[in-house]
């Protein structure tokens, strides 16, 4: 099978919402998703976009019995270490399951450390939920090290009303 | 004691790579930074900006013993997540030892969390090494939540080479 792997274009928001569902439901957290495909043009495609995005795109005759032939996408941003410099961080990494298996997931993520490569970076950096293993597997096998079991890195977070709370005391 | 917060300017890049080094050195991994003040400089402070950067200072008469007044920092982005939104995520804060105590970190990740929220922003999100206990409590007294302990969550990276192998089979 076919695929070709683009830039997503604001018209693709739709389809990429539709996805981030998809994922979100097998990450057993769909509750999580507050984000319309509005959120997304606004927050993607305008001049200071806070986000990148690539999509896998089959042909017409492979598209899916809903009629979809957007089947991947790769969301991703650039990021900063003080200690290596320019990174860039993958947000999410999604192909749909009946395309799984035929390279696009693996092409969307050359792709983006291609463009990560492009503009400096030094480091390719991702989360992933540890009952995950196919996930992890195939990121490791891909050259990945996992930096919360080789180094104990804890990942935390402030959730809105907390970070209200401390904006509150600002100086 | 006094002190000020208030954005990095370029000249202040000297004073943020010697405390860069101060908190690796703290974090046990001082070999692991790679990163000039030039490169700050170019990266922080250009018209696409890779960070954003708040700085600590105290007055003259308060200043270390080899003269320095900018005694902290905070180091910062803007991420993206696509169940949520807009994020901040908070990649160094640092108060030196002797300024510990004072309320300047504090006063330093408060003011993160209002420019995050200017930015409507729904979360502030950072790493901790889980041996750090006196920084995990210090930030889960603050509201924060260990994602990784609570949901999961593990932190992975692809350094330079494996990037480089990726970027080879970008398609």
């Amino acid at each position: 099978m076919n695929f070709t792997i683009r830039a997503a274009r604001q018209d693709d928001c739709k389809d990429i919402s539709r996805m981030i569902m998809e994922l979100a439901i097998y990450e057993k957290m769909p509750d999580q998703v507050k984000i319309s495909h509005e959120e997304l043009e606004r927050d993607g495609f305008s001049s200071n976009p806070f986000f990148e995005c690539l999509v896998a795109e089959v042909h017409e005759e492979d598209k899916t019995k809903d009629g979809h032939t957007v089947v991947g996408y790769a969301l991703y941003f650039y990021t900063y270490s003080t200690w290596k410099g320019r990174s860039v961080f993958m947000e999410d990494l999604y192909v749909m399951p009946e395309f799984r298996g035929k390279g696009i997931g693996k092409g969307l993520m050359s792709k983006v450390a291609k463009e990560g490569k492009e503009k400096q970076c030094a480091r390719l950096q991702l989360t992933v939920l540890d009952w995950n293993t196919p996930s992890l597997d195939f990121y490791v096998a891909k050259g990945a090290h996992d930096l919360t079991a080789n180094e104990g890195w804890h990942f935390l977070r402030f959730d809105e009303e907390a970070m209200a709370n401390l904006a509150k005391d600002a100086p």
